[in-house]
Formats: structure tokens, C-alpha cells, sequence
């Protein structure tokens, strides 16, 4: 059997972690044959609720778990860390403005980089996915300074996934066919779902759709889905979330399937004229080595164009509010 | 890619419905090569969360998933099954006694028996996880007339987890150490769990805990183990139950270890005392072809043969109590 690698994973005592965890415990993550010891990093508050998830990891009896701790230090929970799904933020309270939002999770994701920065390998892949995702990662990978930031990552497989479907359904095929999305920009309402260079079973999908259906139902749905999830359960998506995380980690980690590729909040380093120093979502391969590169020579429409801009510009807004969270 | 199968899962809006939905999505259950159809059988009530769930394991966008449907009626839901998880089963309400709610669960196992009977594969493998559990079981399969008994099981791996983990932390060695445990009797806080030709690395547990600790402080332990979960976070186990639910049915369609068994929920044709015609955990093998056999010639001590037949006393008592609803 292999040597245990160590996970973290923050705001490890919610319903996504909950999702999460028991996916890990059962080898779903990293296979059958790699142990994990698992950092749970929660809030003092949440104390009895991870007892109660400890007893249940325990419970599963798994060969796969060589030690759970509960971590309500940083530089504990980060200690020689291999990976960390960082799902823990602030939620918007009532009362508080988006700024506040935003300054609130800064600071926690400048701690939680700084603590990475001090005790995770240098070698760590860190998954933001608490929200307001990329700008959280931005203040976490700017503030640990030792640390590549390529070390870093958000979450928008989640979106690319829900692109998936839609056109799955749309054109009547399997999601397997559909290949090729591009995610673009910030995980928000914002976000660009682009499937001018997608394909469905080999056909191109700009020729099977409308302009109009591209640009705006397509558009509109992948960014609203989030909120239908919410209008029809009463609460935001979990298991969909933490479905979308073990593909991003995987994807990370063994790389991306030969002709296809998927999308990834990253350190932009002003490709397609994002500004360098934003975390955006582009369409990534990763080779085998789980180095990421952003898909090259994708043909902009100017619709395309403008939709990227207006989610560049958000990016931008929200990073001048935490620029005193920057070092 | 293999053909579809069939998994019906009742209770399916509810929280391990949630748990173990999105392993089987992702191939938890089956492979990454074995595509599925979900049948989620619900009452009406719980069509809206049910329409929750379908955007979420739509937006998994997974390639193994070839078809979702919800069921409110019995027919549709077992029609051409191949699986059936039944995890739905009656709460227990204020003012009811257990015999009302023994009724109530036995009117609707003995629906789904018949209903099993007139639409399922007569290979069907039928997991009841509802409880009362073995006595759902029996009802299920007593009407069930034409399918075989051997198509039913109860779920009694959960118990039989949480005490190797209990043996695995009592004796400092990893669970995968701990094999050759048995669950006997009624999945209640009647079972029996059975050390007594448990190994840990090779040793014989008894030869490494007191006969005290063995019938006393253990066996209450794993009995209580779900009470205090329940203590814990103000809920039943939801995810190690979801993760038990896997892996019975993977040792029932795979077969079980070479060197190990497992504790299963089967009708009894009278092995060790325990009557013929009620469903009881044994310690059980299965081969390759699914074939479930209990363990022969385990030696029992009188302390051993006093709990078990404890427990199938409860057990008997419960079948009188729904014989009106066995055919």
C-alpha cells in the first residue's frame, strides 16, 4: 500500500463536506490503493458536529483512513499537507453588503494562505471553494509568498459540468459526447459558459444552435442554475459540488482526458487579455504531471468578447476591494 | 460500454438517498464501466425535493447515468429491477407504539413485496435498509411469492462495521486487521456481535480481550453505536449507513473476501437454532455468482447462545405481530 498523503479540508463540518469526506473515506477520490489521513478545519463552534462526523468516518471502517484529525488551528490543519479543498467562507448575512462579503472572506483566506504558506508542502494543490471563490484564492495564493501560485485553484468544474448537461439534453445525446466547453471568467453570475469550439458526438455545436440560444439561454441558464438548485431544494447545491470537486481534483492530479479539456479558476497570466494577477476560469488541459495550461488559439466572437470583459471587470472590482489583503 | 442495470432506491429524497445516490452516480457502487438507470421511488409528498435531486444528479453530468426517473407508483418503480435499495420506511410518531409502526412498515413492504413480485428480474437483489429492517424483510419476501427468498437481504454490515472499527481502535491495529466478525440476530439494540472467531493480524481476538469486555462492554457498544450518533448530531447515521449500503451490496454481487465473511440480513432455513422463516444476520460468504452461504461450525459459548436467542426472540415476537400480512 502506498504512503498516506493528507488532505485538508476547510468548513469540513458542512453539508458539502459531509458529501465530500465519505467519497474520500471510500477511495473515491485518489483510488483504492492510496491512504489519507484526513485534517477536518473547522470553527471551535463546530466541535460537536465533527464528533459526530468523526464516529461516522470511523463507523465506515475504511482501510483507506490512516488518521482523521479535527483541526480548529491553521498551522495544525496545513501541516505537510498534499491537498486542500478549502469549502469553508463567511456566508452574507443579512444587513451586509457584498463589500463586507468580500472583506470578511479576505481576511479569513489571507490567514489560511499565510498558514499555508508556512507549513504545506511546497508541492500542495489547493482547491478554493467556498465563495467568493476566485477572489478568495487570489488572497490566498498572494499571500503565501513561498508558494507557486500554480499551487492554487477555484472551482468552476462545477459550471462546466452543469454546461455539460444542459447541451446533453439540448441536443439529445449522452454527456459523454459533449466535449470541448469553456468556462470563462468569475464563479458568479458573471461567468461565460462558451461552447463555440464544443462538440457533440464530432459535430461542431455552433452549428447545431442558434446565436441568439448561445448567447443568451445558454448563457443564462448555466449562470442561473445555481439559484434554480437553490429555488427548488431551499438550500445550495452539495453533492453536484462535491461531485464537480473530485473531478476537478482528479483532473488536477492525473490529468485531462486526451481531447477533451475543462475549465479551471486560475492565476491568469494575461492570456486572452485577462488581467495578469486575476484569478479566472479558462478552458485548462493538464498533462500527467498536473501541470495546467490555459487551451490556446480559441477564436473570440465579439459577444464572447464582451461577455468575458463584464466577468473580468467583476474580477477586477472585487480584487481592488481586498487590495489592502494583499501583501 | 455494458448494457444499463436497473437500481430501484426507495426513500430516495431522504438523506441517505442523498448519500448513496451520487456514489452510484459516480461509480461507487457498479464500476466506471457500468452504466445505470435510477428508479427513485418516493411517496408524492416528496416530489419537489425529488425535483431537486434529478438537477443535481443531472448536473453531476455523469457518462454512467442513462436514465433518471421518479417513481410514485410501485409498478413503474420495480419494473425490470435488477437492484432495489429500500431505505424508505414509516418514522416512529409521537404516540405510537412500536407495534403500530410494525404494522405500518409491514403494510408497505408487503405493497412492495407484491409489487417486486409482479415487475422485478427473478435475479433481482433486493436490500432492505428500513427498519424494522429484518422484519420489512421478511414481509417483503413472504409476498414476494414468486421470487426466490434469496433475493432479499437486510442490511446488518453497518453493526458489522462499527465493530471492527470498535476492535480496530480497542486493539491498535488498522480495521483491515480486524476480519471473521459476526452480527447475529435482529438489526436492533438486540444484535449480537460476535467476536469469537475474529482475527486481528493473524491473532485470535479472544486471546487478546476479556470475556467481560467481550459479552458486555463490546456487545453494548456496537448495539448502542446508533444512539449515540443519534447523541451526537441529532440525527440517525446517514453517510456510514449509505457507505454499509455499498458495500453489502458489492461482497452480494462480487463475493466476499477470500479469507473473510461479512454479517448479512438472510431468510434462516434453521441454521444454528434460529428458526426457520425469519430473517436473521448471520455470518455469511458469498461467492463469485452471488450465492450467499452462512458460515458453518462456528463454535458458540452460553453466553454467545443466550444473545443470540435474545434476539431472535424479538424477532419472532415482531413476525407475530405482522403475520396477518405474510400470504
Amino acid at each position: 500500500m502506498k504512503k498516506p498523503v493528507k488532505i485538508a479540508i476547510t468548513g469540513a463540518g458542512g453539508k458539502i463536506g459531509y458529501s465530500l469526506i465519505f467519497r474520500i473515506v471510500s477511495g473515491g477520490l485518489l483510488g483504492h490503493d492510496q491512504p489519507v489521513i484526513l485534517q477536518l478545519v473547522e470553527t471551535p463552534m463546530a466541535k460537536q458536529r465533527l464528533r459526530a462526523l468523526n464516529m461516522e468516518i470511523e463507523d465506515c471502517a475504511s482501510a483507506l483512513v490512516h488518521g482523521v484529525e479535527n483541526c480548529f488551528d491553521l498551522d495544525q490543519a496545513f501541516c505537510d499537507c498534499d491537498f486542500v479543498v478549502m469549502v469553508g467562507a463567511k456566508p452574507r448575512k443579512k444587513g451586509m453588503e457584498r463589500k463586507d462579503l468580500l472583506g470578511l472572506n479576505g481576511e479569513a483566506f489571507r490567514a489560511q494562505g499565510r498558514a499555508l504558506n508556512r507549513n504545506a508542502k511546497s508541492t500542495v494543490k489547493v482547491l478554493v471553494v467556498g465563495n467568493p471563490a476566485n477572489t478568495n484564492a487570489l488572497v490566498a495564493a498572494a499571500n503565501a509568498v513561498d508558494l507557486s501560485p500554480e499551487c492554487f485553484s477555484c472551482l468552476t468544474r462545477l459550471d462546466h459540468n452543469r454546461a455539460r448537461a444542459l447541451l446533453a439534453r439540448k441536443l439529445s445525446c449522452a454527456t459523454s459526447d459533449i466535449m470541448r466547453l469553456s468556462v470563462w471568467g468569475n464563479h458568479s453570475s458573471t461567468q461565460f459558459p462558451d461552447l463555440s469550439c464544443g462538440r457533440a458526438k464530432e459535430q461542431a455545436i455552433v452549428d447545431l444552435v442558434s446565436d441568439d440560444w448561445r448567447y443568451k439561454d445558454f448563457v443564462k441558464q448555466v449562470q442561473q442554475r445555481g439559484a434554480r438548485i437553490i429555488e427548488a431544494s431551499g438550500a445550495s447545491s452539495v453533492a453536484s459540488a462535491a461531485h464537480a470537486i473530485i473531478e476537478h481534483m482528479q483532473i488536477w492530479i492525473r490529468g485531462s482526458a486526451a481531447n477533451d479539456w475543462t475549465s479551471m479558476g486560475i492565476l491568469s497570466n494575461g492570456e486572452y487579455g485577462v488581467d495578469a494577477g486575476l484569478f479566472s476560469s479558462f478552458p485548462t488541459t493538464v498533462d500527467g504531471d498536473g501541470q495546467v495550461r490555459v487551451v490556446k488559439s480559441i477564436q473570440l466572437q465579439h459577444q464572447a468578447r464582451a461577455l468575458i470583459d463584464k466577468s473580468i471587470a467583476e474580477l477586477k472590482k472585487e480584487r481592488d476591494e481586498v487590495r489592502h489583503l494583499l501583501p
